[in-house]
């Protein structure tokens, strides 16, 4: 406790996730939970795969960047 | 807001997936949430990840087709 | 198969909830998915739970209605 | 994107809440996503409805807190 | 490792969870995992929130019970 | 219903999964459930993007095996 489920883009490169992975973890440590009790999964989802205002976001945000 | 967290078989042709992000968030609109304001995230599963009945959608429904 | 997972703010009217998942269930069946194989699942969170910006939803959105 | 779930014990403190959704959404930020563009959604889940190890947190863990 | 997110009809009873959460454990105890690795996430959903074949399972399977 | 999410790291064996998927359906059948009502969907992740402690499965748990 707890599990944080992380919805990105694909394409996520490494040194992002070890942020993620690694921020994640610290906001819950800074309110008193122990690191080992913090699950973090990413999921990376194609574009294709995500819609936003009813368009694929790999069309409608065909330059965005994933970081 | 909404978050919408659709759970599918692998081997979604790119035309139903966009049937299924435009129609998700046409839902919405009609209750009166802006269509900006509608993520759709498509998670598509392999039949061999998906169970029903206690076996493998790839065994029970082997020839069943992904839209 | 498909499972629909909707996280919404807390609050939707009974009216809503029918229509939501009328509709997403519709969006299926018309890619050629029978209506039985269809599961939606509503999530209410509560707006000071659901985080936008940075901001609770609760302080950001306070006037924002839940359909 | 991208939408970030997070379960933990129910009982969650509003300052804990913020300090989250904060947070999280900093480590976006940090690694160039604006901040509108996350949304974090808290689940909390009563204890007894959490398991670890085989049992339930209200019982195995009936001391911990929750920030 | 792993999480597993068991999403079900609100009102289980508690030697329900207790089995469900003990019964899941085991599952993957048997295949090399540890028990204190695996945690179980029992979120309950209100009858109206759930939907099958286009209609809430309030309506739908009113007189169907929860374990 | 109900319908169960399992997140894993990527990699796990068809037999494993055939054992995950029985042994959690028989859970659920053991309460009451029929069996053609449970569906369980495996997620597997990749252990880059699996943290535990602040760090990624694959620094911190390298040789841990997948079943």
């Amino acid at each position: 406790m707890p599990v944080v489920v992380v919805y990105m883009w694909k394409g996520v490169s490494d040194n992002a996730k070890k942020r993620i992975i690694g921020g994640i973890t610290r906001v819950f440590v800074e309110i008193g939970i122990p690191a080992e009790a913090v699950e973090v999964v990413i999921e990376e989802v194609p574009k294709e795969n995500w819609g936003i205002g009813g368009e694929q976001a790999s069309e409608k945000l065909k330059h965005a960047e994933v970081p």
